[in-house]
């Protein structure tokens, strides 16, 4: 086991006693810091935090994975799974020179050392964990389990790319990171770049053990065949030994990558038999290595205790000797010269240019981003004549021209659609024609559009879609996630990361904007009524709207052709989170191509053809109509059709809302209408009956500041529902048309005199409802057939 | 493979005949149940819904577990992952009568049939998965992923249970399942029941064949042992082989499991050098088995068509006669007497009383609940003798209150703590030194606190913590989830599903009472200062509070001796989801238990000590300054002073909410204070400043109703964050004292004089925070030593 030359495994081991010494400074210091003097304890901070535990096994990594990117001229990012260890991370671009030429304050000498260790979990300078701040990362490091998919996401249609994904033992044992070995069957070799996953097994998270560190040599081997993957083992506790192991290692595993890359990429090479069994990495060394033995008589490295802060106050001298003899280990004044410039000689391992990992344009999307080349989304319009006119299937329509985009772009092979086996059942089917469905698996007789070079990625894991799909677009593609409303809640904290890392990427000015983030849900609240009442549930727009207003947009489209509109904006929109909300089902269709793109584009508006307020001058409306979704604006017209047979001199303004973010002052959100814009549909007195796609209490949070709040009446979505009928859902939730036509009588004051008839009229129609679904099993044909008056 | 003999495999067949007959009524039928005259379009439903595919390899298993439940007189509850499968378990409760006795409507002839048939998926009638109304299930068979956690959740403190664990393939692919297969880890075949999981093998999901499926037996092998499982595979098409194989495989299963649990439960018995290898079985065929080959010339059978309906329109009579050849390729005449009635010779197969699966009560845990016994939560106090005169951590208090607890119910062994590897961290630590925390692997020397008996279940997967404590809650027994705020999150999902079974379960009265499901959220936003931004996330309170006013509460403690209150009242109360967020960082403390106990249950009120208005015979109070969670709290008292101190006759009413869902109307919540009582704290005309835990469109959508509304200001997170110090958390995000002091000095009119001074000081104090900070890294001494004025 002689990879490495003894010059060479000397050079290699100064970097990583150089990174080291670099994360204990950045966790303890902030003077000092090529301890030039005694250390006293004026030198340390008086907050200690970061996580030093996981840190020498990523530093470890990152050296010898610069050898391999030298020697083989790799172009190589890395996914930081054990992202608390953040130091590691800044250490390594440190000595590399990207991150002084990312921050060139942090210059590479003493004095930019001093501010490198000082800015660590300091106010106003750096987080403790892998962050959007860092140079070379996609992967924020602090909540777990996302590291894999962030890495099969970044290789997909990049085939020269190899993305070296860290896997803590701790992480492998959430959810999403379970599930995320399988995302092997999704990568095509000859189309793909390669995942390199490397499991760091170093045995404890913060109290605990891990499982996979306990389960045996013969049980973790099974599991990682059974993920389709060939281990090898690097164990060992001598730090020259596993220098070598790991080299050797390395130098295997790579080319076992380049053999199944260049037998899949031979010319005519054959469709192959099996699943190639691409190589991984198990990294067994101690927790906290090269850290302190033992403090205050308690064993720390290789135990649970090195998981964060070795030393956690230093009450008395000792401890202090104890950190300075600790960072003197590695011999601090061999790594770095007088001025604290990191040698030459050791400096000179990292690879040049954009092949430091800290460098890679892979790592910063935006700065690989090309424009998709798009279709004229008014080519795919679904002819409107007259509002109500005609029927049509928004995500069906939708399906045509995300097909045509997927064709136009699949040279350029940067547009993927994702989805938990609901692409078909969500009516995009389109797409797939085009593009098939990727699977490397076998493929059966019975199986349709399966396809090794299929840009349609179909698993039954929301987590699975939502990390591929983040990991597509941090390193500059585009893409869909298409998902039924319900279930995009298993993705909630995805999506909060996700959210999060766009908001802190506005305030960096190297982080170039990246495509968003596009949601596209469907099978939503009102058209689960034969899933039933698991399948119901819209709260995902509450959890968007808490995010920052500069990130996050939401789109609810009445119809086919706002949809249209809704996702050529979105496909276009950089550096968001678009929620899309649009129906599956058969439904009428309310503007025509050009009304619908400048509705979309205003975000709310009057439809005149379906009011007869003659505006503020001959007195204004009786009441407003509002609606939001497609389901509520059906509900709604049908309401303003009963409401006039009812009351014929009635005046009745409808309002619909497309960009939920219009409700909001300006001062809270940029699509915000101002004050005089909405006070002109919502009115400064009227009533208004507002009919929401989701929860209620929502609209009011969004319009608690508008001048006409108090006469604000929302019905939603409230907690109601089974398998049962389409209109017997929204009839549960009173959002049914009978229900808003009482809801207006009931508001304006000069058809008080009305109030006792409407409610009867209005419990014969639900008996008369319920009776009918109860008999027929069916909607009421008046229901069923109902059409807009011409 | 003759373990069956001839006579008993030919009534085994005609079970499973005959419940497939029964599903595919369910599917298809309203009229006409047992084929007595032709079949017509006029017996056929509407609307078709259910869920063919997955449904014969249900009812083969049910009556095979059957058999095995007979012969060993098992005490056995299935957990059916594949639950769209929902007419397979109505089918089977309801040959084996527990159906019939749940629901006498449905009798066992020709009418009750009819019922049968026509309520699936009927409005009125039944939903279309396995749910709460679906007896002897614990297992919503909606939303996938969550069996084998809910199934362990049962088993653990059963020793006499099993819970055969029916896992899909579909099901297999998501997050939490991948990672359910790792629960083993923490069953003690001592104290625990078993699981036997049953993978269901059955190709395909709704358009796509499923990933373990296709990965070869080699490696699905190698997968479910590298899970710790022997695997045990039962393959075929032909039912008469099938069957033999199933019934000896189960026996041999059966027999692994009670080795494993006599070697376990020997007197004596050594602590095992490995985890017992515990059997499972993976049943491979067909889905939509004995349905229709081919459907207008496409194949059905054994492909994905099969998942739903297989035939879905009626447009031909060839359709008609399909449909009327598969039912009758059951010979439903020889399984059905002329009344319609089940025959006897089939029936008896099924178990007795108690033992049917149907009738099981761990299906029902209600029935079996015992209420903990509780010590005193007063003697756990904090002795306060004047507001902030004394310094606690409230969740370390908490700790040994849930110690105490958990001490005096060990006996009844019905309490377990549940956490992501935080209870240490979440400063619990008392209840694992009493309990330990469950582990069956290896334990080193350098572990604390493992043990195969702990009763703190730790694992790095929130899903694993929901999943097990709700099986654990739905079996009849009581337990907490202590869990980082920002990433509960990640369990939104499952949270929405408990929240709606609870629900539904409210209106089904033989669904018995089961203990609430609590949730300790510590490590907050506020106290994240640390971790960083990915770890701030307040918004899991939005989450909930979408959720039906009859299920869900949510406490926000503002000091240790109010937590105590509120989860003696939480671990007492039944069928409610109980959030409650409470800090583990040293924090002042306000309420003597008396007085937090009063507090607490009124939810919110005024804090007379920190009040000087003398009630509104004097004016009242120039300014209402309330609060909602512990850190806010603090920021407001110190707002408090900073005002007395600069305007010496400033009029200030305290007011504190404890109980969130007190601020709705008492129309919305039943926990919400009538008008009177509202207006009575918060007045009709006075400014309120409302410093609020999480994000404040809350408190809005909440309270946009009361009368005083206009005059509400809001303060909270509003998405700023990063690695800080605990005080710049707050200043971030405007919530600090002296922005809640500026914003009291604004809305008073008598002080318009001043708002020019206030903001000039407010200005001073924020520019003297930040550079002191920066200059020290950590808090201004007047920040970290400030004292509530005696």
């Amino acid at each position: 086991m002689t990879t490495l030359t003894p010059d060479l495994l000397r050079k290699m081991h100064a970097w990583w006693r150089a990174a080291n010494y670099l994360s204990v400074g950045q966790i303890y210091l902030h003077a000092n810091p090529l301890l030039e003097e005694p250390l006293t304890l004026a030198h340390i901070k008086p907050r200690l935090l970061g996580h030093w535990g996981t840190t020498p096994g990523l530093n470890l990594l990152y050296v010898h994975l610069n050898r391999l990117i030298r020697e083989h001229d790799l172009d190589m990012i890395n996914v930081i799974g054990p992202g608390h260890g953040g130091p590691g991370l800044v250490a390594s671009t440190y000595l590399e020179g990207t991150y002084t030429e990312t921050y060139p304050d942090i210059s590479r000498d003493r004095d930019g050392m001093r501010k490198l260790f000082r800015q660590f979990s300091w106010p106003g300078g750096i987080p403790s964990h892998v962050a959007p701040e860092t140079p070379g990362s996609i992967h924020e490091g602090g909540e777990l389990g996302y590291s894999l998919a962030h890495a099969y996401g970044a290789a997909f249609d990049n085939p020269d790319l190899i993305v070296a994904c860290i896997v803590g033992d701790g992480e492998a044992e959430t959810g999403a990171l379970a599930t995320s070995w399988h995302s092997n069957k999704f990568l095509n070799p000859a189309r793909d770049g390669a995942v390199l996953p490397i499991l760091h097994l170093n045995g404890f998270k913060i109290a605990n053990p891990t499982v996979l560190a306990r389960i045996g040599r013969e049980d973790l081997t099974a599991l990682l065949r059974g993920y389709g993957h060939e281990p090898h083992f690097v164990v060992g506790d001598d730090p020259m030994t596993v220098h070598q192991q790991l080299a050797q290692t390395l130098d295997a595993v790579l080319a076992q990558i380049h053999t199944i890359q260049a037998a899949a990429r031979a010319p005519h090479a054959p469709i192959p038999a099996s699943l190639p069994r691409w190589p991984m990495i198990v990294l067994q060394t101690p927790k906290g290595w090269t850290g302190p033995k033992e403090v205050d008589g308690l064993p720390v490295e290789g135990t649970w205790r090195a998981h964060q802060v070795p030393i956690t106050q230093f009450t008395n001298a000792e401890h202090i000797r104890q950190l300075e003899d600790w960072m003197r280990s590695y011999a601090p004044q061999e790594l770095f010269d007088a001025n604290g410039r990191f040698r030459e000689e050791f400096a000179a391992l990292a690879p040049t240019g954009n092949r430091r990992m800290g460098a890679n344009p892979h790592a910063n999307g935006g700065a690989l981003l090309a424009p998709l080349v798009m279709p004229d989304f008014r080519d795919f319009a679904v002819p409107v004549s007259v509002p109500g006119g005609t029927m049509g299937e928004s995500t069906r329509v939708l399906g045509t021209f995300l097909a045509e985009v997927m064709r136009r772009n699949t040279g350029s092979a940067n547009f993927r659609l994702f989805g938990p086996d609901e692409t078909a059942s969500n009516r995009l089917g389109a797409v797939v024609e085009v593009a098939g469905k990727a699977w490397m698996a076998g493929i059966d007789a019975v199986d349709l559009n399966l396809s090794a070079d299929g840009r349609v990625m179909e698993v039954l894991s929301e987590h699975l879609c939502e990390g591929w799909l983040e990991g597509y677009l941090l390193t500059g593609r585009h893409g869909l996630f298409s998902c039924y409303e319900a279930f995009v809640h298993i993705i909630d904290s995805m999506f909060n990361q996700h959210a999060k890392w766009l908001e802190v990427c506005r305030q960096i000015p190297w982080r170039l904007p990246i495509a968003s983030l596009n949601y596209l849900l469907t099978s939503h609240v009102w058209q689960q009524d034969h899933n039933g009442f698991s399948h119901q549930d819209p709260g995902f727009i509450d959890v968007v709207a808490n995010k920052k207003a500069d990130v996050v947009r939401i789109y609810l489209a009445p119809d086919a052709n706002c949809l249209l509109s809704i996702a050529d904006h979105c496909l276009r929109s950089r550096n968001y989170v678009n929620l899309i909300i649009a129906g599956k089902a058969p439904a009428l269709q309310w503007l025509d191509i050009e009304s619908a793109a400048h509705h979309c584009a205003v975000g709310a508006g009057i439809w005149p053809w379906a009011s007869n307020d003659s505006g503020d001058a001959q007195g204004g409306p009786d009441v407003v109509m509002a609606c939001a979704g497609d389901v509520p604006t059906l509900e709604t017209l049908a309401a303003v059709a009963l409401l006039r047979g009812y009351v014929p001199d009635i005046r009745i303004r409808v309002v619909n809302v497309v960009d939920l973010m219009a409700l909001q002052p300006q001062s809270e959100h940029p699509h915000g209408l101002d004050d005089d814009a909405f006070d002109a549909m919502f009115t400064l007195d009227r009533p208004v009956v507002f009919a929401f796609h989701g929860y209620p209490g929502l609209i009011h949070r969004l319009t608690y500041r508008r001048h006409n709040h108090d006469n604000l009446h929302v019905r939603g979505y409230k907690e109601e529902g089974t398998t049962t009928t389409a209109f017997d859902m929204v009839v549960l939730n009173n959002i049914d048309r009978y229900q808003l036509a009482l809801d207006a009588i009931r508001r304006i004051p000069r058809l008080a005199h009305l109030v006792d008839d409407a409610t009867r009229r209005y419990e014969a129609s639900i008996t008369r409802h319920k009776a009918y679904i109860s008999e027929h099993g069916e909607d009421l044909p008046e229901v069923r057939d109902w059409r807009w008056p011409a």
